[in-house]
């Protein structure tokens, strides 16, 4: 993205805002599904900023404009913002002002105290805070009702079209009908008829179906209207074969074009609906004309998280094919580097190729990560043509990377010493590995949210003056999104337990900009431990099987169990995989896995 | 207390309900200052029921009466509630269902569905929520405007009247003047003209001044109001000595009768006031007539939480003082126990005896919890003389006590051994010390709450199965109330951060119905540790003195790290105590804390 195109396109968006009378407008990074990763038809705010993360917002005044994001894309952002007029915004770093600090003070002097969003790609929730807290900033109001990318988007993609596919029961391990049945006596909890289901994977979930709409998520843009009788699927014809038709008819789902949601909700008479407001976009949320909103967490999420003995299974499958995988990139790496030639990009493609080898692949689950020592630091780095760094036999190189195989996900972080190390990569290595190893060591009370263990992680790094801004560890999907909630290891509160069955990554990590980074995951399985007179205990069991690289260790800041449990690992990842190896490859592992 | 008492007085309270055709009544434990530690004027809940824990909400239909406390308290309600109709409810135990559940149920088929409670000792808060929770369950409805307990209960204590006396600045370190505007600069910040403060320590701190109302906590039931030029302290006056009257006229605060306050807050007109919902009471709020009623928190209570570096001085005084009288106690303790005729009660006055011997003691803190072997799984056990146990030379004696002197406030745990233990006994002894260290051993990025810590305290007992339900460390005033907000280390979530300057307990503790119970406390002083590119670290200085008893110990279950930091600490506390003993005491305590 060269910076005169973005000033061209600003040029155009302040004409509109004249235009519209309005002193600012704001861009975040969903789609009117609250989607993480979204279809490029969504994807406003890096056209207007030019930055590309999965998360931030773009805010452009007459006079100024500025993109807020948090730490995995700082060094990121910087980059892609050169040139450009817009200032970046450090989340979570002390001085940095909220959004509506920021417009207050850039609004002073201004025509017009309106601020204009697109409340189609945001939640109810989201716009009601930034409400408040615009209000509160000397009395900005906000506009909802102008998108304003309609307008200056010339060349705006089309939402996509890809068919739909079924996910079988094979796969799936209960029916649609069982999971609807689950969801309607969820909702008469609640004294709710009926609900709103607008986050994709939720949708692709209870219907037992997966899409291609967005970049490495298997999902289709759709929306999902469950009554007490009645079940209607919103979603464009052309994505649907004959045999996706026929399965929905036996299932009693009726299928109305995208766009008819609105006028669906609007006769929603004399039924109470359930409209998570942390879910359902503003805009949608406003067409419902029913006997009583019930604004409450929609009950699917917590739902799909858990998994059943079928996913269980087909996750464990999908581990040994990606360990598979990775424990042959593995051995060809260092080699590799040694001999020359290859970079972040060459070895991700290598690693990419040897997954797609494997049965049931259907894609990678995101962008490989792959950064070399001081790329490391970036959080979600994703190298690019310019960035492309030569790989040396030293230093470290993050990987983190994860595929879709048809019967589950992987999402899985290892940082590999290329050569020699120095004594503070060392240190930083086992530290991190040390938490990554208290965490899955611990057993916790059964009701026990992950906020509530997300300190057993840190302690090693904090003791030595070290932190990380971004997560501990969240759910990942049965052949889904590699980003599941509602359950997450996070310093920030989540009240959601941890419950039996529950998949959850396990990934502290350090960044030192300029110089390297660290980090270790594994996705990890929730079960039962013991029941005793202090009640129901729960504990972790290791679903990823890779090798973690053992040479940058300093064994004398690990304990007796965190050695045990490597070992313990180590020997397991080895009898799994080493029957799917060629002798090469089983030498090495061997080697790999042997015991500190 | 006896049964056919509490019989009587539900008749009594049965008659009224008829009368006033109210389904049900509620009662609990706190006053119209929500204090956790009240006057007798407002014990109306251990009235009622008998059961005298400091919480506890007892609910009465005309056929049923139920009370709820929380894992302190199970044991001890137990006993009380002997013989009543009054049903045990245990908090956050599996099964047990909320009031609004159970009145839902009781009142089924009841002629009134109207529930009445005491609208001045429950927060506005409380009331919302109740409100809510029994709307939701079948539209039962609350009247909160009747006092029941004015009808009924005929010998009800008078209000306190003991003299106020001043604090002065030699140890409150700040005077009301800078109190006064640091917190009208907050109440600016937050667009409010003023505040009315309820909080009874909030108001000590303050004025600088302490009272003698409530057993064990130096505060004065009044009320403070604050406005952007004036002050005005709602107090019976009989409560005033001539000096106190001279010190606030000079600070240019009135003085107006305790009852005035309604009226005050009836006229308070144009202007905007703060008014904590999780403080004021419900009948008081109703009197507001602002502006604007700005409901958020009050600043009082986290600027009361940092301690300033006179109040620091102080608290250190007193854990000297008090590690003295705990130590002659302590050398005293065993051949005392194997003598014969010891017994909970005693050795608790021999204690209070010895700490009251000591400058500016000012009395108990809270009522001693001396627990012999299964009277220490009471979490909250104070032996009567019903109940009070004989000491004999073997297992494990847990106390829990503190005191008020006038330049700082102490609370200590120690668990002792009489003698020979069980090998349970140790294990559990020694993982309790192993969080309770740990805790204290931790580094945390500046900016992080006690929530986002507590499972660092826990781990250890948590992967053996053990796990406990109340708190692990809560803030302790400076010549105030022992249990401090709002900042606490516990699984619930609290978002205050700990700061530097804060005091916060350390109290991990296991408890085996029926066979023992184990808790290891000190009070610990928010320190600056170290600032890296990550950040801003914190970490605990330690501010008790008083060696932990070394017997029980399984040295293997401890690692190097929590063996050199109770050989540290306990080189510091004969370093600082043994100056003030005689040889005999000194040569105990040179023993006591021998290195392990």
């Amino acid at each position: 993205m060269n910076s005169e195109m973005i000033t061209k396109r600003l040029e155009m968006l302040r004409e509109e805002l004249r235009r519209e009378h309005l002193g600012a407008y704001i861009f975040n990074s969903s789609d009117p599904h609250n989607s993480e990763y979204t279809a490029d038809h969504w994807k406003g705010r890096e056209w207007i900023s030019g930055f590309n993360g999965s998360a931030g917002i773009a805010v452009v005044t007459i006079n100024s404009a500025a993109l807020w994001t948090d730490s995995r894309y700082f060094i990121a952002a910087e980059e892609q913002l050169k040139g450009t007029e817009f200032q970046l915004m450090k989340l979570k770093i002390e001085g940095t002002p909220t959004i509506a600090e920021w417009l207050s003070k850039e609004l002073a002097d201004a025509d017009s105290k309106e601020v204009g969003v697109d409340g189609s790609t945001h939640t109810v929730a989201d716009i009601r805070q930034l409400k408040d807290e615009l209000r509160q900033q000397g009395g900005l109001t906000l506009r909802t009702n102008f998108d304003v990318l309609q307008r200056i988007w010339k060349e705006r993609p089309e939402m996509p079209l890809d068919t739909i596919m079924l996910h079988p029961i094979e796969l799936a391990g209960e029916t649609t009908q069982e999971k609807l049945s689950r969801i309607r006596k969820a909702l008469r909890e609640v004294h709710a008829d009926g609900m709103l289901m607008s986050q994709l994977d939720d949708i692709a979930w209870t219907l037992n179906l997966r899409g291609r709409d967005v970049h490495c998520c298997p999902v289709f843009v759709s929306y999902l209207l469950i009554g007490s009788h009645h079940t209607t699927l919103f979603v464009d014809e052309r994505k649907l074969t004959a045999e996706i038709e026929n399965y929905l008819s036996e299932q009693n789902i009726a299928i109305k074009p995208y766009e008819a949601v609105s006028d669906a909700l609007n006769k929603w008479g004399e039924w109470n609906i359930l409209i998570d407001p942390n879910e359902i976009n503003e805009t949608l949320a406003r067409q419902v004309k029913a006997n009583e909103i019930i604004n409450k967490p929609s009950p699917v999420a917590a739902m799909k998280a858990v998994k059943n003995e079928t996913e269980i299974q087909g996750m464990r499958n999908a581990m040994l094919k990606d360990g598979i995988a990775l424990v042959k990139w593995l051995r060809w790496l260092n080699p590799a580097v040694r001999a020359g030639g290859q970079t972040e990009i060459s070895i991700s493609n290598k690693l990419e190729q040897l997954r797609s080898e494997q049965p049931l692949y259907r894609g990678l689950s995101f962008d490989t990560i792959a950064g070399y020592e001081e790329h490391g630091a970036i959080v979600h780095y994703e190298a690019t043509p310019e960035t492309d760094k030569s790989l040396e036999p030293r230093g470290l190189l993050l990987v983190d990377s994860g595929a879709q195989y048809q019967d589950g996900t992987t999402d899985i972080t290892r940082t590999i010493a290329l050569g020699p190390l120095t004594d503070e990569q060392r240190k930083v290595y086992t530290l991190v590995l040390k938490g990554h190893i208290d965490l899955q060591l611990l057993h916790f009370p059964d009701g026990a949210s992950g906020t509530q263990l997300d300190a057993v992680a840190r302690a090693p790094l904090w003791r030595a003056g070290l932190n990380f801004l971004h997560g501990t560890g969240h759910g990942v999907g049965a052949y889904l999104n590699v980003h599941e909630g509602p359950h997450q290891i996070r310093m920030e509160w989540k009240p959601t337990p941890l419950r039996k069955g529950m998949t959850v990554t396990d990934e502290p990590g350090i960044y030192l900009e300029g110089r390297f980074g660290v980090r270790t995951e594994n996705v990890l399985l929730v079960q039962e431990a013991e029941e005793t007179e202090c009640g129901r205990f729960l504990c972790f069991e290791t679903l990823t099987l890779c090798p973690i690289d053992t040479t940058p260790i300093l064994p004398e800041l690990l304990n007796k169990e965190e050695k045990d449990w490597l070992n313990a690992y180590h020997a397991e990842v080895y009898e799994k995989i080493a029957p799917h190896l060629n002798d090469e490859e089983r030498l090495w592992l061997k080697e790999a896995t042997s015991h500190i």
